[in-house]
């Protein structure tokens, strides 16, 4: 867990740093339109892939195609083989089955993460183990994850799986880094910003550097593609973070407030826990150490973490990523996929605003 | 889930079957001695590779190494290896790096499955989810299948990966199917059988393959040693899903009725439930499909298991599949490691009488 990306520069003051606003949230649309055939393709292979003459397998995979979600990771692994010049024609597939191994992969952590976190709703419908139970989770999780292996073994790199075998090693540390911090205030930014790499941005490195691969390119193109999804994703966890105490649930797709009752540590919370008087320190300690919560606490949380800039510095950093992920696509030529790319790093954070 | 090794002929009268006794308990033993330094190395390997920067996961790790168990799988991955003629030397260790594969595999299935049945104890011992909760054991569980791919790579064995990856999948296939048959008399044996084999013969099957696989034998030998794991694995469940109903805790180092508590459907329950008067079966949907049980109705169990032969029915449909995990050894000239594991398929079914 030692590559999070850049090293944004601890202890500066973000709270002046200008977020620059982009022109409309379309980047997203953008990157959808451009690799819709492709897309089409890779949502094909997801829904042939995650049968089994077991019925209730397909059954839960269903519930969470029928949630949709961005796929926003199966479209980095087909926007990175295209941007490499993988050929667009009918011998040339592997990038569509790799996409559908990535999306394997985040469905089985989310399906896993959603036990863990006893999560009630997901993408804004109930989740899976909300209507399942947990149980069916857990397994159709497994399920999918050793499906995703043998997609791999049918692809043929080893390449490939090494890549993604670690990334999901790496998920995994990830989360469990996640736990270990959980209710606990005195975890350091470094710690936080290595569970973010492990439970998001090591995926989006991963499927990035796939595309790389099945395009058969030279290693700094395929480092180049890691760096921009390494620094993609941890902007868009800490948008994420920024947004659970921000954003409306309709927005979100998930219950705003859901990391403050878990006692999650993020950004925002160590950014208000950090600046706040002696009296906001009790009142956090409560909230997320001794997780004793009332009614009010939330919005008593919000008005704290508005009073400390924490959104806004959680942004700024986020910010920085960002630029970070974009400058790393400076190796390649000028483009109509580069620009949407470009245009995706924005619209991580220009969604928060 | 088509391979579920033989098939007994269904509706025959096993009752009168006689099972035979073999000597001694100690085939095990002998297997673990004829392997010693193999299986030294293995557990130097399983130590070595479950390490992680995040100290959760080799504390919960360590706590099931403690636990101990028979390391069966990894001791069949050993066997098949030496049985194919593997050299033994220091340039030739794939069978203990796979071996170790086979046994975080099987070691994160059990993590998930003691999630699954909330189980309290494992092997005698208390559970890794008693011990550090079912958040950990879900996570540290998919950790240990995803770290078991990162070695299958460095291995570098396409077929191997394809053999483990499809194991995996009919295992999480298995458990599904289990969960969805819990609770549920109308269950066939055919589908129980279906259920054993996912969850249990074909890591088995596999385990064995992969010894054929590294020693690079024809695809007969791997096909012989396919049908002895998967027969194999059938007797052990079954024996396994037997003692539920028969053996002290001490013996088995599990929790007696726990199969019963659970509502799980079992040959012995299917086979009580059939041959039961109107009586008994309103006693059986009431406390395994209803899940409505009082103190004493495992003792009304096991007097009905006993008053219908079931466990001897049972027991003696795992001497056909020990029978045929021998008979596909006859392939391979005699040797004391042939010898051993013949044993070894006797000790499956003797170690319940």
């Amino acid at each position: 867990m030692s590559d999070r990306g850049i090293t944004p520069g601890e202890g500066q003051d973000h709270r002046s740093t200008s977020v620059p606003v982009v022109e409309g949230e379309s980047a997203l649309h953008a990157l959808s339109d451009y690799l819709h055939d492709d897309m089409q393709a890779c949502n094909r292979a997801i829904v042939e892939r995650m049968d089994s003459p077991v019925p209730l397998i397909p059954q839960l995979a269903a519930h969470l195609v029928a949630a949709g979600g961005k796929r926003l990771r199966p479209l980095l692994t087909l926007a990175a083989a295209r941007l490499c010049g993988y050929p667009s024609d009918a011998d040339h597939q592997r990038h569509v089955g790799l996409a559908a191994c990535v999306e394997f992969i985040h469905t089985a952590t989310l399906l896993h993460d959603d036990v863990v976190d006893e999560s009630q709703l997901r993408r804004g419908l109930a989740s899976a183990n909300a209507v399942f139970g947990n149980k069916a989770s857990v397994l159709v999780g497994d399920f999918l994850f050793a499906r995703s292996f043998q997609l791999m073994t049918a692809d043929g790199s080893l390449k490939v799986m090494a890549i993604l075998s670690s990334a999901s090693a790496t998920i995994a540390e990830g989360e469990v880094l996640q736990m270990a911090t959980q209710n606990d205030l005195s975890t350091s930014v470094a710690q936080y910003l290595d569970v973010i790499h492990g439970k998001t941005a090591a995926l989006f490195a991963a499927a990035c550097r796939v595309g790389a691969v099945v395009a058969d390119r030279p290693d700094a193109e395929e480092e180049a593609l890691g760096n921009f999804g390494t620094n993609l994703g941890m902007a868009f966890q800490l948008v994420d973070d920024a947004l659970d105490y921000a954003a409306d649930q309709a927005t979100l797709g998930k219950t705003v407030g859901d990391d403050f009752r878990e006692g999650k540590i993020t950004l925002p919370v160590l950014t208000a826990f950090a600046a706040g008087s002696e009296e906001d320190r009790t009142f956090w300690r409560r909230v997320i150490e001794d997780n004793q919560q009332t009614e009010a606490d939330l919005d008593h949380a919000f008005a704290l973490i508005r009073d400390t800039d924490a959104i806004a510095i959680t942004l700024a950093r986020a910010t920085e990523y960002a630029d970070a992920a974009k400058a790393a696509l400076s190796i390649f030529p000028p483009s109509r996929l580069r620009d949407i790319l470009l245009e995706t790093a924005s619209y991580t954070v220009s969604r928060a605003r």
